[in-house]
């Protein structure tokens, strides 16, 4: 037998998932009146884990990388959801700026970059790249391959300021895309913009934005789908805590993360229990503001908080470009119980859904070799090997069969859409 | 070497093609435009005609069947092209009634519809089938097999009155979604239809739609997309002529239809002179509010008019539903040198566009072995073999290469999204 994907979902899941196919109709009908509520994110890649008694967002990422990992099959939505989200927001537009994350020296985020400019390209724009990063002072030109396997280029451009807007030689652009989250501050440069649209809105970028608040208001969405469909939240919602002023390097704070993180422990227990779950509960502790894997780890016991050695608190204490971790969100851990099997072989695979605008347009698994069942995948330097979704996640199979492929990534879909209306909510009271 | 689609472009259209690919952000750019003007059809498909030194949309069907023929690679997008047209039109609709065509024996006919049904069910719409032919009396179960090659089934059920709606039992519909052209005119009950949306409007039925009419209205888009571009509309646009008060079978209006068959052959000859184009022209014949290919002859040269017989006469003077004809379009024929090549036979090959909304969602080609290179495919009892395209026509290759078959379905879509503007604009002066 060929290398397959494992999972089955269990008990209650199950039935929510059954539910969620067979009313898919409604479902959509929800969505869509959802969406219409508050204008979706430009784009957006939704993390999931799915421990079969439970499926859940855990990371919501709105300046998304990996459009390298999408499949061939998956440009065509892609594309379309592109240009509707265009129409939408900026019918008048030809002309894009597009402005990436600041290292141009991995391989991996400059296929993504490519991917991208590729695609909001043959969405009917002229589009060229520009890097904020004031190291770049001359044109780097990067060949990648893109998604069909072609050899393909683009040049990164260092930006010029003019006339209240941000321009390359040459080029004026009436829309700035930005596809890096400025974890560590907006550049003063871009501050000064006046007369160019930026999607997405500078206040999503991790300079302002918080997992704490996204997951406040996931809690809400998910809330509401679940009262909307008759099921528990708690199937599709994890639990969390939030601490503000921790210092882990000289161990500020330890006392209210240690609290929270034993309180959440036996909220977890308590369900597990309720649910015949037997498992041991663990949690993740995540810098509030950060990504990249970075400031990321998982707790098993509320004890290894004071036994936290300094190479551990170090890591914990600083995200992507050295900013200092001060807030931390404490999550309820979920299980990756989804598995690829190759040669025999048991690797832990982690689904990513895409959504564009309003549209799931495709996703992959992150298969790792290495890391065990509870911990993080998405750690700098890891070594994942991209799997594309088999089908699109856009609408469930003909049959209800609740374990069909296409109707399990249906329901990935519909899950990512929560978490990309919960983003949608994000600002309203910022 | 297996079976292979033959075409290549020439001359000044192959310079078209090379215009349209280069400049794909500006050429999506002048489309979005255009569609923000008029709202663009619900849905559409678009018959076109490639004769390499001339690629023409011959018919634009406001109420297209034939959806059983797209790829499978093609659902998604239409799907989701779907989703848009309803979010931005009637966002609240959650039930939709589908009026489909009265003959319920067409294999194909059902076939189209039951992907359509299935189609829109997947766009996130509960979707019920109800006929308009008082003889449907009770419900209809037709089992088809749909794109994926699955077996599937969806019930035809008579449709009721009351409260200003039409209804199915246990089922009240806030849209209708109509897949019936009414040639014969509006059934009185759909008249009577005051409190649900009905889309398309009823006014784009054949029942008011005219050919000339369309095609008035392409000739404009045509002129503007090539001004635009800065290139000949005639390698896009075919010529036409329009004669009222024609009577096939009393030979009433005969003259008209010499004087004008006559004179648009002269003007084909002139052109085909100009650019040096050595081929015999001719012209379709067509009602001007006909379809299924009905009502439709080929004349190489005005005197066959005069001598048609009784049969010719015959069969020209009804169209669909025995309507009597008595509006002819004369349009500039468009020779089919696209053919398919298999196991050392040559069949003709015509291209077929599908546009939801403002989206190219995908096509077949319609492989005719008996017909000649100058005669219409879409006749009554043809027995086509459909080829779906090889690629979507969303965005252009990589590669610039204007032979490259990814380029040519491009230029498809970009053609077939001039007609669906043409369409859009069609009801303004009505």
């Amino acid at each position: 037998m060929g290398p397959q994907l494992n999972v089955s979902l269990c008990g209650e899941l199950l039935n929510l998932e059954k539910l969620v196919v067979e009313k898919s109709a409604s479902v959509e009908h929800w969505l869509r009146d959802s969406f219409n509520k508050n204008t979706p994110p430009f784009y957006s890649s939704v993390d999931l884990r799915n421990a079969c008694f439970k499926l859940a967002p855990v990371d919501t990422n709105l300046f998304p990388a990996g459009f390298n990992n999408l499949g061939e099959k998956d440009l065509a939505c892609t594309v379309q959801a592109f240009m509707t989200s265009v129409e939408k927001r900026c019918p008048d537009v030809e002309n894009v700026l597009l402005i990436p994350e600041n290292h141009t020296r991995n391989k991996y985020y400059l296929e993504s970059l490519g991917n991208l400019f590729s695609i909001l390209s043959n969405a009917g724009l002229t589009v060229r790249v520009g890097s904020i990063n004031p190291e770049l002072t001359q044109d780097l030109l990067i060949e990648y391959k893109n998604i069909s396997s072609e050899k393909a280029s683009f040049t990164i451009e260092p930006l010029l300021y003019s006339d209240g807007k941000l321009k390359l030689k040459g080029f004026d652009a009436d829309l700035i895309v930005i596809n890096n989250d400025f974890s560590s501050g907006i550049p003063p440069l871009l501050k000064k913009v006046k007369s160019q649209v930026i999607m997405p809105a500078l206040d999503s970028s991790w300079t302002f934005r918080r997992k704490s608040n996204h997951f406040a208001k996931y809690n809400q969405v998910a809330k509401e789908f679940c009262e909307f469909l008759g099921a528990d939240d708690w199937l599709i919602n994890p639990m969390f805590e939030h601490c503000k002023k921790i210092n882990f390097r000289n161990r500020q704070g330890e006392d209210c993360l240690n609290d929270h993180v034993s309180d959440l422990l036996k909220k977890i227990q308590m369900k597990y229990k309720n649910c015949e779950i037997n498992k041991k509960p663990f949690v993740v502790v995540k810098a509030d503001s950060g990504t990249y894997g970075m400031g990321v780890m998982t707790i098993r016991d509320a004890s290894e908080i004071k036994n936290l050695n300094r190479r551990q608190r170090n890591k914990m204490s600083k995200i992507k470009e050295g900013v200092e971790v001060s807030d931390v969100l404490i999550q309820e851990g979920v299980y990756s119980f989804e598995t690829f099997v190759n040669s025999g072989k048991e690797f832990v695979a982690e689904p990513v859904v895409y959504v564009v605008d309003r549209y799931v347009v495709g996703g992959f698994y992150r298969v790792h070799s290495e890391r065990g069942l509870d911990e993080n995948l998405n750690a700098p330097g890891m070594q994942f090997y991209p799997l594309p979704f088999e089908n699109g996640c856009q609408f469930p199979a003909l049959s209800k069969d609740p374990n069909s492929t296409t109707n399990r990534l249906y329901f990935y879909g519909v899950i990512a859409r929560l978490a990309a209306i919960a983003a949608s909510k994000e600002k309203i009271d910022n």
